[in-house]
């Protein structure tokens, strides 16, 4: 069989998160119902791992398995022509047979965007979250480096998701102002329920003065999830690369 | 009276244009009923000039007359707080009495945002046009100079529009390259109806080999719409910014 891998856009405010679901719309669901319109075929879309009901995403990326002969290079237009507009299957490439988007997968990078204009955005308000006060980037900034590393993030998890291993890695942590805007970027191993939305969350706390950025590493080793910030809104949200 | 100036972001998708009409939702007549709801008086929100249906704005300029004593600190975020959240005041300066949105505007920049990308965007779909064959940014870049200066653009406007002055000057005319975005950039002291969509809709047979950019100052000098280009899709048309 042929194994299929695909680099998948998507508006995330239309779907209730990425994984299926019997009665909510859900975008592994709407990308499977468009495969099988397409080749007759009842896949199984494996992706890097669930994004949340109202994440976006410009690489999330997801395999299957086809006996299917459509040419490699009209395999992503084909499954458009399927899709809702929300959804955009950006390109399709062909793997070997041991690929797996989940478990090949080396690292995923996030982007969180916080609009800091004090009146928001009309345009851009689905894909920014409006914090109207002045937040500190410098402290941002300082901050921020303190997540890079291995560290236990039990803190940093929805309270209630079970208690598996919350040990992850971050590679690169950024802080990076743009006009009105900043973008909060992560790249890591792989990352707990919420918790780039938690660390952006703590990151507020910081730009407001409310925690000091030298307080990072003992809020990290609390492991206690009151400690840190808020979870911000998931339209802030996206999911940018998965490197394998 | 107080003259107040707002700066106006919106976006069009929602809305038949800026100028007020009997049925259709448009800006203006939402700003106006917005102010009328917070003073109490009916306005006229003066504008430096229409948007069409779908067109959006980072920086319409408008101003309106009001006995209102509201402090001009607070008048975008009361003003917002009246508004559909695809319309936002950007902010609310007091100016003097001669102070007039259109007469008084030195120039206007819009810009075209044209995503170059083989399959097109989710994310994005709503602000940027898909042209999906690969564009020469070059030719483009070179074609697109021909345009600065004082030129009479009778063939760069929507056939069927009455025949005043077509005389207009570009100050700046540019096209910018960000990954797969193509954006063109157009300053001007006004723009005729579409012209900028037909510019870029020109731009479009420059960047596929079908007008050479040389080909510019003639097609302008015929004042013959038919040798434009197509008129591109609205949405991927903002207005930036008017100065004064």
């Amino acid at each position: 069989m042929r194994n299929i891998k695909l680099i998948i856009e998507y508006h995330g405010k239309s779907f209730n998160g990425w994984q299926k679901q019997l009665k909510e719309l859900n975008i592994q669901g709407e990308i499977e119902r468009a495969i099988e319109e397409l080749t007759g075929e009842k896949i199984d879309l494996i992706s890097s791992g669930r994004t949340d009901a109202g994440v976006h995403s410009l690489g999330q990326t997801a395999n299957f398995k086809t006996n299917s002969n459509i040419p490699i290079e009209k395999f992503a237009i084909a499954i458009n022509s399927k899709l809702k507009k929300s959804i955009v299957i950006k390109s399709a490439e062909e793997v070997n047979e041991r690929f797996h988007s989940r478990y090949s997968a080396k690292s995923k990078k996030y982007r969180y965007t916080i609009n800091n204009s004090s009146m928001g955005t009309a345009i851009y308000r689905e894909i920014e979250y409006h914090f109207p006060l002045k937040l500190d980037i410098k402290r941002m900034q300082k901050a921020i480096k303190y997540f890079e590393g291995e560290h236990d993030f039990a803190g940093f998890k929805a309270s209630g998701t079970s208690g598996k291993n919350s040990i992850r890695t971050i590679y690169k942590a950024q802080v990076i102002e743009y006009g009105d805007r900043i973008y909060i970027e992560l790249t890591g191993n792989g990352f707990l329920y919420n918790m780039i939305r938690i660390i952006s969350g703590t990151l507020i706390d910081v730009g407001i003065g409310k925690i000091l950025p030298e307080e990072i590493p003992e809020i990290i080793k609390s492991k206690d999830r009151k400690r840190a910030g808020k979870t911000l809104a998931a339209h802030g949200l996206c999911l940018i690369e998965v490197k394998y």
